[in-house]
């Protein structure tokens, strides 16, 4: 089974927008063995949709399109694909009825105009709207052509339930799996040169394949086999996955799902301990990061933001002593601030970050300075100093985020 | 002028990879006036690659092709070309020298196999290579095709140094300058209506045209021009946006770079005023949006992070019995919260908000219900409750935390 994927948008053909949809599903076809054989991206004209529409269902038996199903009227898709169909579109009533209770619900009056969102392709079969756009598939020639939002977050939706569902039924032909080994705490490069004869191994054999991703903090190792089946395709995954955790050691967070912040969430649950985060030059990013993790309520108590240097006294009362012949951003400071966010958030681990985010220099200390301060349990308070990759600011900020929960991640490997 | 972008890369294809290239080179192209109709992704498969190049050159009149010009047996953009133009490739003894210096200066012998890289179509014109791969440029029909390595750096210095100069010199200078207004707190669909008219009026004169995008909490609507001069194109513009902030009036944070936490930074710097946030379903978020500004220390104070019920009375001192009667997640508990926050970090202006991110119902109370407080500097606590549409954990904090940041931004703009 053939399949294109088209996303549909003047932002991105500008370059306003880098397009991140085709890659997710792009990834999602490999996998159930679907051969992807092109990506295009075309702006928001109605001739050219439908141009790049008509060339992609001669080549394919599906084609997956993202974007142009908004209200506005720049939004194309559903006009385009009903003209490569040949038919006309048609006001859905079950889908006025979902938006004016969408609306209603928000508390707010549905612009007349939005009622657009409600229009199919003559034949099109809806895709249950996750937020305000419906989607929709509708056969034209021999190919099906699926019709998804472009918003990440409703897009991966439809993915999951309507279009692998339906994919997956069709295609009967080989799988490609892949399994991702997510280590922290160790560069790229580093993480490359341990796995170096490994790859060069299946390099020569040719199935599994291994990438290496990097990301802020983060460097992901992924294999990926093809086989007759998934079961036959995880075979052969086994062994690799396994030399990979036997190579990489204590500098592996988790398997496929499991980064950093899910490792530490299921150590303080399998340890019964509580956590709370002191935080400066990530100004909460530590707490919003431990919160994005499901269920986060069982063990973590909540944290104090000591953006200002006086707020580090104020709230986690750390001593103006400290503060003083220290400064803001050091390690006996990070330790303090650990302690007190123990103290008054009655944790049991405090976890605690300083640093010198940028633009500027702060007291003399380059961009990328970071200290973590751990308070343990047993009232002891190790901490870490390291100069981050001066990117930006955010990226520094997220950067340090990943930093501190890398800290505390090995500091509770150690406790069992 | 038409161009199209080319990306080559299973990786691309496969999703391993995302595409950062296509949209770098559409930006600079859109600068120098050259229309981008469309980017097209294929594989390392040398018939695919030269389908999708013919299509390009028939419809375009530059293409600008990113990936496979390295030295391994998957990388055919060479092969491709050559086939496209029925042309055979020849080696370039003074690249196949480059390439001899390029490894002895690293102090590597080079694989004999690396001297592919100094094989290119005859009568194309050589892109000087920055590490190892040479770019090229050759003219097939009335289009020319522009090679250029798939590594960002590389590629970047190419597209400056080689494409754009040439390109620029034939569109005959008209130049794309876009602005963009920005709006919070309102649907993309009402932004929609009430520019319709400008938009319709737009539509019928085509330069500028306008475009909408929405993200979490926030619209943007962005107007393009074209014209003989950037300063002609911004002249074009200038009446457009000030429609535009007119139209929308208050829902507007600002315009380019300014989002609403950029907006809340510059209000509070103008009125000289201090915040302190308190949050609990965003877990810090809010904090870390605010310190993604540069200079947030001349008006953060830092937060309280009440993630645990219990931490609410602890952290901010929020009266037991309003959590009892109300609950955590209600507007006099979010009241309660901002207050504490300002009174604690000693701040002008507390700002809280309180919800549920889900998976699950908190208190019977749906996914997405938010809850924002301000403690303003006269004492008042203004609330606003909101129920934020249920996509997704992450994406619902994120929601919260523009929807805080907008509720803050309206009450900063009514004290002046």
């Amino acid at each position: 089974m053939r399949a294109e994927v088209v996303a549909v948008g003047s932002e991105l053909l500008l370059g306003d927008a880098v397009d991140t949809n085709s890659a997710h599903i792009a990834a999602r076809l490999a996998e159930i063995g679907v051969d992807v054989h092109r990506h295009t991206t075309v702006g928001d004209n109605v001739e050219r949709i439908e141009a790049v529409l008509r060339g992609a269902v001669d080549r394919a038996d599906a084609v997956v399109v993202t974007g142009g199903l908004g209200p506005t009227s720049d939004d194309l898709t559903r006009v385009a694909v009903a003209r490569l169909a040949g038919v006309a579109l048609e006001r859905r009533d079950d889908l006025a009825e979902y938006l004016y209770g969408y609306f209603g619900r928000a508390g707010r009056a549905m612009p007349e105009s939005n009622l657009v969102q409600a229009d199919l392709p003559t034949g099109a079969t809806v895709l249950r709207p996750v937020g305000t756009a419906a989607g929709f598939a509708l056969t034209v020639n021999a190919a099906t052509v699926w019709c998804l939002p472009g918003v990440p977050g409703e897009m991966t939706v439809m993915v999951e339930r309507d279009v692998v569902p339906a994919l997956r039924a069709k295609s009967g032909a080989a799988t490609t799996v892949s399994r991702i080994v997510r280590t922290s705490g160790m560069a790229e490069s580093a993480v490359g040169e341990v796995c170096a004869p490994l790859v060069a191994r299946l390099d020569a054999a040719g199935n599994p394949t291994v990438a290496f991703l990097a990301s802020r903090g983060e460097t992901r190792v992924r294999v990926t086999a093809k086989a007759a089946t998934r079961d036959a395709a995880l075979t052969l995954l086994a062994p690799v996955v396994a030399e990979l955790l036997d190579l990489l050691g204590p500098n592996v967070t988790g398997v496929d799902d499991e980064g950093v912040e899910a490792a530490v969430a299921r150590q303080l649950k399998h340890l019964g301990l509580t956590l709370a985060v002191g935080e400066s030059i990530t100004g909460g990013g530590l707490g919003a990061r431990l919160v994005s993790v499901p269920g986060a309520s069982d063990w973590f108590r909540g944290g104090l933001i000591t953006y200002a240097t006086e707020s580090k006294t104020l709230l986690a009362g750390v001593a103006p002593a400290v503060l003083a012949e220290h400064g803001p951003v050091a390690e006996p400071t990070a330790a303090a601030l650990a302690v007190g966010a123990r103290e008054r958030l009655r944790a049991d681990v405090g976890l605690a970050v300083v640093g010198v985010a940028g633009p500027l220099l702060q007291n003399g200390l380059p961009v990328g300075t970071t200290c973590v301060g751990v308070a343990l349990p047993d009232g002891t308070t190790p901490t870490v100093a390291r100069r981050l990759p001066a990117l930006g600011r955010v990226e520094v900020q997220d950067f340090a985020v990943s930093l501190a929960l890398d800290v505390l991640r090995r500091r509770l490997a150690a406790l069992g």
